[in-house]
């Protein structure tokens, strides 16, 4: 798959159907405006989809893993081995994932964008579209080619796309694994934002203050040592990016190329979110923000993007969790759009003023 | 049904399986508390039920309706005879509380606490337990008596004891109908916590300034004119609330009685809230609140009950609406702590320095 091809195929959102659907939630029995943000979901879900009533059975979270090699450095809590520990626990069924996921009616697909192991599953929910054995160390030099980088990119828009082939999904979410992964994150997000690398940089799975000073001046030299141009995705991603933040920008491209509603996750998902709106702003008007994380910078990003998210519940496992804990979120706005009934069908009075 | 010995029957929580909840929520596959305000809702739960996997199949929303004499002072945005056709909307189906109950598993029950008409209606949804047609003017006299105040209450314990004795319920939450009912809950706020009026007041279902202003005013001189104690609860709700809040009050008792969570609603289930923790202090701790209003005040109360919302989605509608939305969270909470495998049964490593 050529990527620039695929990204001319994206179209700008339809939003010739927002005031018929305005019109519709004005004329539900309550207050106008009175279920907030329910009401903003139900109007975003009908915009992306061109439907009132779209089906959301086929929900499905791709989990992108992949190794980052700056992990050398220091800059994680946790050993790279925990990468495919967690892989075989997602494919098992006991992660935090598969327990929200459970819940949220999503199925999920693991995606090995670039796993330092192999991964040994004939699992039905696990998709090879390894890149690389992880990525370079970017402290010492770009994390991975230009051309790696397209390939990651690609790697999310074939999971998706091949997914749907088989059966046509109604909702995506993106989620992430890979120790380490809050390091290209935060780099990516300084780097596409301006933001000050402290505004941005946070304790990801459990650093100290030490670990935490660490890792900013790890991301500061990378920065100047690469010098990536804000306006250059695949500068950015293949010099301090790793290959699971492409495979999400991926996801985020062909959800929007489909006309399906992306719901992003927290950090990790953000910075691919960034990176994909940069290689098409297009793709911004289908996402779904979930929720604001603990980890710092996620607010810099939502705002960046000009998307606000729905919750706020201190969340930073990653996995796409936060994500799927939207599901019953637009469960709830599109049954509120389509089963209430309206002040005349109701036979309810409206206010004072309006007779 | 003696009210003063019902209080004496509410136990404290239970808190000595916190330590043992707190170390399996800790051996899960995660960095500890990454999951945020999902492990604190868990752990609450598990608390109040004595249980980590505690049945939640039957779940209940008790919308409790009623009408207030001081909508004749003009402080609300919709005429009066909205309250019954509303009741007639919730038994057809065709409100926001039955659209958001349908997809989060509630059942709905309408309880008739005090509206100025008679509900013709053979639903099995519905409860009559009407203590007046429509609380009088508090800006001129007590809005009820102090015997009816008390009735209130009973009213909403007995709907949920008799409901739980037909079906064992699981987990309950509150939810309200009354045209003109910001009003009543304003003044039970800022008599209860001594919060400035103003500060507790807001539009409602859509006051203009004047609306306010003239709403603001009408609260003032009525805690001017009745000055009930700030510890007296019967004397509060009688002078200044409404038949609706008293019910409010009680389904959190009888909720806290029996040991089952009961999530609260916004601005007008938090006044019942308040009075319903003046009466017993305990009750509080079985309380799961749910969001933040835009109604000014939702925040006031919050805190002075110092418990924190988990949601927070612009929603002013009432009902339960909010509510319910916590539903699917709270299955997200109990399934993290009942699905997801502990570090040594996936074989995951721990952080490098807990080894």
């Amino acid at each position: 798959m050529n990527l620039s091809d695929f990204l001319l195929k994206i179209q700008p959102l339809d939003t010739t159907t927002i005031p018929d659907t305005q019109a519709k939630l004005d004329n539900l029995t309550k207050p106008r405006g009175s279920l907030g943000r329910l009401e903003e979901l139900a109007l975003h879900v009908a915009t992306i989809t061109g439907s009132y009533n779209p089906p959301m059975d086929s929900r499905r979270v791709f989990v992108m893993a992949g190794d980052s090699g700056v992990v050398a450095q220091g800059v994680s809590a946790y050993p790279q081995e925990v990468t495919p520990q967690m892989v075989y626990n997602f494919l098992g069924g006991g992660a935090g994932i598969n327990a929200l996921s459970k819940v949220s009616g999503f199925d999920i697909t693991i995606v090995d964008v670039g796993i330092a192991t192999d991964i040994e599953t004939e699992h039905p929910g696990f998709v090879n579209k390894k890149v690389g054995y992880g990525t370079k160390d970017f402290s010492q030099g770009a994390a991975m080619s230009r051309e790696d980088a397209e390939k990651s990119i690609v790697a999310g828009i074939e999971a998706v796309l091949e997914q749907h082939a088989k059966t046509p999904l109604h909702l995506t979410a993106t989620g992430d694994m890979g120790i380490g992964n809050t390091t290209p994150s935060s780099a990516i997000i300084a780097a596409v934002t301006g933001a000050r690398i402290a505004d941005v940089t946070g304790y990801g799975t459990g650093l100290d203050e030490q670990g935490l000073e660490r890792k900013i001046e790890i991301i500061q030299g990378a920065l100047e040592l690469h010098a990536p141009a804000p306006t250059d995705p695949l500068g950015i991603l293949s010099s301090v990016g790793s290959f699971e933040i492409g495979g999400i920008a991926g996801v985020v491209l062909a959800s929007a190329y489909l006309h399906i509603p992306v719901i992003v996750d927290g950090f990790i998902s953000q910075a691919g979110a960034l990176i994909a709106s940069l290689l098409n702003p297009y793709a911004r008007d289908y996402i779904i923000p979930s929720h604001q994380s603990v980890e710092k910078g996620s607010r810099v990003v939502w705002g960046h993007l000009g998307l606000r998210p729905y919750l706020s519940l201190d969340l930073r496992l990653g996995e796409g969790t936060g994500a799927v804990l939207m599901g019953p979120m637009i469960d709830a706005a599109m049954s509120m759009l389509n089963n209430m009934a309206s002040f005349a069908e109701a036979g309810v009075s409206g206010k004072n003023d309006d007779s």
